[in-house]
């Protein structure tokens, strides 16, 4: 009998695996959440990304409350079958829960070690109207 | 005082976080791997990626047998401080341990929940010929 294809990636001991966000059309990195075996077959039903929410331990259909929703493309496993990439697009194009485009909004700058993190992303939308 | 660059990193327990290599030209995700402290304090020294391999418990500096080497341009942060996004130049553009361009040549194909992965990047260079 062939593997189910739920059963082929590599949970982990909490049964989770980390699923990264990639926006379709610009390959840019959107964020990175947590998946176990029903937020990802969930997900693949709907067609939007569903996680699974390590401080709430609950399922999170992103965007349920911000209307950020992340329409998936493409599914992709790693060589190791442990890491999940989702090409999607990003409704609203919004990703982060401080309003910004993407949540590596930070970058190291200086030179050799004497380097510090950077905020080089504007905030898009007060994170006070995004969650009433 | 100042919080050092290094300690604003959210390690976690086993001090490590994932880091993701994405290719500064086209923005295609490489692989995804971890770090420790000194794992992203030698990269940053370096200006190449070095991780740390959980399975060999040890610093890897990706390519010290291969010669697949990740030059370093951008080193971004998360919105939690606990993912690493590494932008680099792939050398000889082979990322996976199995001659691969890329550790994400696995694709879900099919319709519904009738699904299964589907390989979908060409072996650029046996294995064998990259660890002799």
């Amino acid at each position: 009998m062939i593997k189910d294809w739920l059963d082929q990636v590599r949970w982990d001991e909490n049964g989770l695996v980390p699923a990264i966000a990639q926006e379709i059309e610009t390959n840019d990195l959107l964020m990175v959440a947590w998946m176990n075996r029903d937020a990802l077959k969930l997900t693949v039903k709907v067609g939007e990304v569903i996680y699974w929410s390590r401080s709430r331990k609950r399922l999170w259909h992103k965007g349920e409350e911000s209307g950020h929703v992340q329409k998936v493309h493409d599914i992709r496993l790693d060589c190791d079958a442990d890491v999940i990439l989702l090409k999607v697009k990003q409704i609203e194009g919004i990703a982060c829960h401080t309003g910004r485009y993407s949540c590596f909004f930070r970058k190291l700058e200086g030179s050799g070690l004497d380097v510090c993190w950077t905020i080089d992303e504007p905030v898009l939308k007060d994170p006070n109207r995004i969650y009433k």
